[in-house]
């Protein structure tokens, strides 16, 4: 079957989000070479590429997000994207001129409107964010079809919006949509494809594979016509886990890569890390040590043992116990008598971060970090020790998800432990320290953290909703007062509309709550 | 003396940048406070001061950067932000509407313009970044003055540049400007202050001091007169060495700290950065701890002894020897007869980041980082080690400025010894090593790095300016490459327009140059 168009995604020359290397004019002038690479090969097939491109103009910002369509080996066309998303993640103002000037174009016997991403989110112009729309200024030219090139990333909660807002947007205009969206991670940003045709009654005419590439020929005719129809399965914890699978795959194969290192504790967090690792990986990719000390429990270190046995993972123990004292017999002369407290549980985390990133150097293994969102919230961590890491797989997860994650992992048979599920969470740090002694019960916790983190509710909101008033401050305020932590924390793989990194900027001093 | 008039800075009412705490309604109202009471003591004086607001329409953006004017117990005139900074360090588009209304207002015999820090930065329509100039449109209302509210952050390239704009303004509109910026620290960003009153001639009638507060009262007729002409000295390294005193001071003071710890090498990062944290906090509230090694030179220790005696700060020699035999032996099973390589290095370099922190932990030191820029650049440090610390001081800082930073402190007597600005830098972690083993010469190092860094050239615009072509792609590759270090240290004193942090976003995986 030969094509007469194929159709890439948005910015697909130079990778989403270039961030600033789109201030170096020679990276644009690298991701129009690529244009032109691309157009030579565009003899009998019309190719539309996404392509930061410069602005002639003297006003406005340097660039444009652009899509070029490419045929007979000449640009034939060029659009400009309209929208610039500036929220969370997006800092497309930052870069780019928005534009105001939207054309259709003539190919073969169809006329063609192409739209860049957001550019199809401000229908009836209900989104508040923009004041027009750019497909309404097309449609006067009548387009047979529109062109969606995307870099829409993942979230959990995102996947249904997509598919509705480009449903409504083929209804409306009357038109089929082909929606093409990018596939796969950069770094801490996942992108899911999930690719979709939508006919122009507004039927989903086919959804694409979510977290994998793949290419499909659709006959335009048939798409007009409408029927065939077919939606990808959406469930939140299948969602999640195919997401984390493809944000350690491509990270490692991005950075040159391919063996990770974890360190194993026997509790939840590695635990689901571990088979999220070796199932991205393969197991023999995977190594793992268990760093016991006088606090770790004998059932920790067995079920840390039975992990690595079932997933067929190679594990080392070795005892922290020996570097411990040497470091506290070093410090004794300055510490005095001074009573043991966090000091002491910190040193034991870093000698385990340290035993880590020296098989991580040595080995050239990845460290994978292990950290829960909810831990990541309220800085229940050690900076240098337990928040060492490459990437962190679960620190957008809160603690009560990672236990749904364990169980949906666990849906066919025992993978991880069904002691390390049942377990009361534990950091082991020092003689029968048990979570619950410095931290509200998980289930409370996440519930307020979720009201701070993604609803942006104040305490008072969240006190109103039925929350005990001391427990919210206390949570609120080590939320705020762990910021210079996360400051310095791996980048986190994204999974739900408000994740810890660059969709979430707060000050290190800010004493809003104190 | 009885003012009729003062102005505070903008967006005072909750400090400047908030980031996404804007995000919280909570937070608005709660800045909204300070103005209302505020307005309570406006009885007989006019006050000017900016804070977040609400946007009442439903189209654009939720809020605006706004600055109120109180008189007589109320709101008597609201002025929104008509340019945005959106680049660098500035985020405005990601939280305000721009606004295109602009009115002048009476008060007592004179008219008032209000404009907000960059309102003023697109004079005679010079800026591409923007199309309009506010203070153009308020001009047909004749005002009799302008009241500038600022937070324009300190680099030593832009006080001269902002001297410049404002007497630009004053003369262009023939009236007097009241520019008031914001002093003091957030973090990594300096306010450096040097608010400026400039006559209806465009000359400069006042300039008030850099880095400090400083309140001052004018008489407006004198001012339209013109004549008193005082202008702040401006030198490079005077300039930085005051930004970075003022940037611990506020650190440990929002930070609510008061002590300082440093590892001090016997080298010029650690020598310079002993000598700002001690004149910042005062010398019985920094410590220094010495842990040599094997590899550590007598000079060296000698070095840092002397140091440490001139500056009367406290220090304690901790050998690291035994810890890292510990290690090594702990290792050994799983390394076996693997050469020692950077491994080994690292782990002496964490040895010390665990040490300095557990002095931090156990008396609540803030541990400083004593990293330059072009190492930082390069990524010549060790994640976890030399890389700790709660800000980094010198991290704007190139390798050959420290010297002339090292010079300036000397310039009256010697404070740090001559023996460790004349020494070849070393990092001291195996036999005989030397930086120049590894890196260019600082000279030749910085000089690229300054091209890629704050001048965004290319591979071949640097190349064509005669560096060694094999030379220039080596050093833009460790750059890049060590972008996922940086994406992990602690946040950056900012000195210069072009710094590591939130003013410089790079793909960690970006392969660009690769």
């Amino acid at each position: 079957m030969h094509a007469d168009l194929i159709c890439f995604s948005e910015l697909a020359t130079c990778g989403y989000p270039p961030i600033d290397f789109l201030e170096f004019r020679d990276f644009i002038h690298k991701s129009m070479e690529v244009v032109y690479e691309l157009a030579k090969e565009s003899i009998d097939i019309g190719i539309a590429i996404g392509s930061p491109t410069i602005n002639p103009n003297t006003e406005g910002k340097d660039l444009y997000n652009s899509a070029f369509f490419l045929y007979k080996g000449k640009v034939q066309h060029i659009a400009h994207k309209g929208l610039l998303p500036n929220y969370d993640i997006f800092d497309e103002y930052r870069y780019f001129e928005p534009s105001s000037d939207f054309k259709t174009f003539q190919f073969k016997n169809k006329r063609i409107a192409i739209t860049i991403c957001e550019d199809i989110w401000n229908l009836d112009n209900e989104n508040p964010m923009y004041n027009f729309c750019p497909m309404d200024k097309m449609m006067v030219e009548q387009p047979d079809l529109m062109l969606n090139l995307s870099a829409s990333p993942f979230s959990f909660e995102h996947t249904s919006d997509r598919l509705s807002i480009i449903r409504a947007n083929a209804k409306k205009y009357g038109i089929p949509i082909f929606y093409v969206n990018c596939v796969g991670a950069q770094t801490d940003i996942i992108f899911d494809g999930g690719s979709v045709v939508a006919s122009s009654d507004g039927s989903c005419y086919d959804e694409l594979n979510y977290f994998e590439e793949e290419i499909k020929c659709y006959d335009l005719d048939k798409v007009c016509i409408g029927k065939p129809h077919f939606e990808q399965v959406k469930e939140k914890y299948d969602l999640i886990y195919r997401a984390l699978i493809l944000g350690i795959k491509d990270y490692f194969h991005k950075m040159n890569f391919t063996s990770a290192i974890i360190g194993l504790s026997g509790g939840i967090d590695s635990a689901v890390t571990a088979v999220l690792a070796s199932d991205a990986l393969g197991s023999n990719n995977v190594h793992v040590l268990l760093m016991p000390s006088e606090y770790s429990s004998t059932g920790s270190v067995a079920d840390a043992i039975e992990l690595a046995n079932t997933l067929g993972i190679h594990h080392e123990i070795i005892p922290i116990q020996s570097i411990f004292e040497t470091y506290l017999n070093t410090l004794k002369p300055y510490f005095k008598d001074l009573p043991a407290n966090v000091t002491e549980e910190n040193i034991q985390a870093r000698i385990r971060g340290m035993l880590l990133m020296s098989f991580s150097n040595k080995f050239k293994y990845i460290l994978l970090n292990t950290t829960n969102k909810s831990e990541m919230a309220v800085g229940y961590g050690t900076l240098y020790g337990d928040l060492c890491g490459g990437i962190a797989v679960l620190a957008d997860v809160y603690k009560t998800e990672v236990y749904e994650l364990a169980n949906y992992i666990n849906r066919q048979s025992v993978r991880i432990p069904i002691n390390t599920i049942l377990k009361p969470p534990s950091a082991e740090l020092k003689a029968g320290q048990k979570d619950s002694d410095s931290l509200p019960d998980y289930a409370i916790l996440d519930k307020v953290l979720y009201q701070y983190i993604e609803q942006h509710k104040g305490p008072n909101e969240i006190i109103n909703q039925g929350a005990d008033k001391n427990l919210v401050l206390k949570i609120l305020k080590m939320v705020n007062s762990a910021e210079f932590k996360r400051f310095q924390s791996p980048p986190v793989l994204r999974v739900s509309y408000k994740s810890f990194g660059s969709g979430r900027r707060l000050p290190i001093e800010g004493n809003y709550l104190y």
